[in-house]
């Protein structure tokens, strides 16, 4: 499995041209300060005129890299599940392959807490809107897969694809962020919640 | 605990006027009309003209009670969450008091996932827009409070607030929506992957 919303990978046999290299190092660079931005000082500090000073280029350059401010949130929210993808496609264990797939499962739902706690505005504007356009997202479809496959791998009974939308709800950035704002719940509370829940899902049934 | 958004009853020692309650009385009626009306044909059979026929009122009568058919639509939805409270929290086991609280668990997610094939798009239009506003809706916290009380009647170990969260996802109408109409699942999978999982949330850990 591929991650989604990538640039591709250069075909072999095939000269990609220096522009486009270019291009595509010059976005990542700029998409890498906004995260930085929005890490250090949450989402409402993310402006243009922001990440023009931060990435030391000229404001043209970010309106024409991503039109607007809206433009910009979606890249980044792209480029963070992108970073995700790889990770727990690719990354180390125990996120990524050659933990036990519990354990895999444990580190997901970790990583998506960290992620949901510091861009959760990102995420939770993403799962607005109709559920079903949600649903049938590719970054969506990419986290179900990859725990679908890791239930199956932990010999799960029952239906993959229904667990894993059980588990995932679990994760929603709208609930995460309802959980640690307004009901004043900890990420450590919620994670070893994530934890618990797996062990007895996932886990075997003689525990 | 009382179903919410109810009539509330009488106070003693306070005189009900004949009116209020006559009002009280044709209301639900022109719901329960309502709720069969949708049961049948479906939530777009729905409107005004067709309610007031049904019911055997004049169309003057139903604006005058729901002033729209949105307020309509929303006066349903909480008839039906009043229903479903009534009869989770006050029925016949295995939904109501009576049963043991894993089968009361898996009762209750039964009746849900019926009252969403039948009544979906009601509960689904009550779950869009904010996430904070729909997590700290009354109906929200008080599916939340039967399931988080149940889960501690049943011994499940961790927090049974965000336990009852995580269950409480796997019902939600956008979701089973998703499943039912895009992914094809039949509601007997769905609420047999429901019973499955409450078995190994709630359930004894050695099974």
């Amino acid at each position: 499995m591929r991650p989604a919303h990538r640039v591709g990978p250069q075909l072999p046999g095939t000269t990609e041209p220096a522009e486009r290299a270019d291009a595509a190092r010059n976005r990542r660079r700029l998409l890498d300060a906004a995260r930085e931005l929005v890490r250090e000082h949450g989402v409402d500090a993310l402006t243009m005129d922001a990440l023009a000073k931060r990435a030391g280029v000229g404001k043209g350059t970010v309106f024409r890299r991503f039109g607007s401010r809206t433009g910009l949130m979606y890249a980044l929210l792209d480029h963070s599940e992108t970073l995700a993808q790889e990770a727990f496609i690719f990354g180390p264990p125990p996120l990524g392959p050659g933990a036990a797939p519990v354990d895999r499962l444990i580190a997901f739902g970790q990583a998506r807490l960290l992620d949901i706690e510091v861009e959760g505005e990102l995420h939770r504007a993403a799962e607005l809107g109709s559920p079903e356009r949600h649903y049938s997202s590719q970054p969506y479809r990419v986290l179900k897969t990859h725990v679908a496959m890791l239930l199956r791998e932990a010999d799960t009974p029952g239906d993959s694809g229904l667990s894993a939308d059980a588990l995932l709800g679990v994760l929603a950035a709208g609930l995460v962020l309802h959980q640690l704002r307004t009901l004043g719940y900890t990420r450590e509370q919620i994670a070893s919640n994530w934890e618990a829940l797996v062990r007895r899902v996932a886990g075997p049934a003689a525990q």
